[in-house]
């Protein structure tokens, strides 16, 4: 069996790194020969987590079909969100929680989705099913990605299954997931040091909704005026990532871990979807509050996309 | 919750029809109020199963919107081969064997996806990973789909994991799988009492290859001369249903299911394409012999894909 690349999305969050590589562990005890990678350096999030599991960051790589014909894919399976040259692989695996964007293979291939918070309580639940042991090291990195994509389970797509799985990983792996969680989270929300170009960036995804280009990017806070008293500099950023990059219409969402509400920064157009999906209107400065809303996946995405209807 | 349908695809099979009633049966013992219905009648090959079984034919639909609003699909993916009204419906799960073809939701959905020789292979391992027993009733059904999709196991389609499961599920059936499946075989290969316009239609589907509408059809027979003694009435039928539908490129696909070789006849064009993707020449009749091919989506679909690329 010729070697195969892991990889989440692009922007990886701790869930994109950390899936990809217990997958890697799951599959190589299964007998493929695979290395997780990322598409992108890993955010201060992660880096805390890496640091704290002393596991080194994953290579990073732009395009794979120099190294190999197949992947398989963790946390994605749009291709605007996979590598550069997704259409000339071959994916053979996608373990995934996303919405299912105009996917298509050639052949028959191993692709489970499911509505859960985190693609790391797949890959728990595939190590149980396919009797594999967990080490200490990977049930902390797959913890550490369901704290983050459930915001130490707060956010609505936590299932009782994420819970579970949170609980058995933390006995794995020796920790007290909610002192470390928080810890965790608030590792990844140093926004003062970042570049408003970086942060507009940081987390964003691109979404194809009525044939416009939409990009939405996540920032999680402490408190939402870490974010919101930097609105012109933050506008200006989206600006230009929009200009160079074709973007039709730019949303923000700032999050605020740990009280759960967020507020929505916009730029481009229509504007009028954004008001329509979220039932409000965006001030003069292009700010809407969302109270309780944490979910890009679930509590963004749905309504943008119906509002484009 | 509210009730949901399963099916499978159009045409159908007796993975389609059997996979629905196994995926049903498992999915109200996990809590959902769920009906298996069909997208057509059962064929020969079916009827026999569900005559030995003392199992009714399900409920055949046309459209699924006026009864539901989301639904399960087993045994197939695409659009184009799902029940007509399939863009207004929320699909909740998904479990099949197929290539995946512009698959695409709103929301986050179950959908797994296995490269096994049947569905039901899939849904057996659902069985045991969520630790529901398997009535006797059930598991013939399921024995009886992997019997048909693997021609008794003699398919390159076939793994380790369908062998598994037809040993496992022919003694909960309590049934001598090799005896029965020659017999269920046999049932699905009376051609004689075919008009030539059901043959071309019976086990049909569509595929979008290189922006053309193929129709790719499958007759399973004990000996080929069956059909290809009525090639010319043959033709005449796929051409008809060609000029009435709009396919670009037909094939049927005659499969000796005692000694596993096939025939192909081909109306319409690029008929280059199908030469292509075999290495091999149409006769003066369309024809064209196929040794060691009996399966469609591993041994047809993927080299004709590529011979349009």
């Amino acid at each position: 069996m010729s070697k195969e690349l892991i990889f989440g999305h692009q922007n990886p969050d701790t869930d994109a790194i950390n899936a990809a590589k217990a997958y890697a562990y799951l599959q190589t005890k299964l007998g493929y020969d695979v290395e997780a990678v990322a598409l992108g350096e890993p955010n201060d999030e992660t880096k805390f987590v890496l640091d704290y599991f002393d596991e080194p960051a994953p290579r990073v790589i732009t395009a794979a079909k120099p190294e190999v014909d197949s992947v398989m894919l963790v946390d994605h399976n749009e291709a605007q969100q996979s590598v550069s040259d997704i259409k000339d692989l071959t994916i053979t695996h996608v373990v995934d929680h996303h919405k299912v964007g105009n996917f298509e293979t050639e052949k028959p291939l191993f692709m489970l989705e499911e509505p859960l918070g985190c693609t790391s309580t797949i890959i728990y639940k595939l190590f149980l099913s396919e009797n594999v042991e967990i080490p200490a090291k990977v049930a902390g990195l797959m913890l550490s990605a369901i704290i983050s994509d459930t915001l130490l389970l707060q956010s609505p797509t936590t299932t009782d299954t994420d819970r579970k799985a949170v609980e058995a990983l933390a006995k794995i792996a020796d920790v007290d997931y909610k002192d470390y969680g928080i810890k965790m989270l608030k590792a990844g929300t140093n926004v003062d040091a970042s570049s408003a170009d970086e942060l507009v960036d940081q987390d964003a995804k691109s979404f194809t909704m009525g044939g416009k280009n939409v990009r939405i990017d996540q920032i999680n806070v402490v408190d939402l005026q870490d974010i919101l008293k930097r609105t012109d500099e933050i506008k200006a950023a989206m600006q230009k990532a929009s200009d160079a990059n074709g973007f039709d219409l730019y949303l923000v969402l700032v999050t605020n871990v740990l009280d759960s509400n967020s507020a929505l920064i916009v730029t481009g157009e229509p504007k009028t979807a954004v008001e329509k999906a979220f039932n409000g209107s965006l001030n003069d400065e292009g700010v809407m509050n969302l109270p309780d809303v944490v979910s890009r996946k679930k509590q963004v995405v749905p309504p943008l996309t119906e509002a484009f209807e």
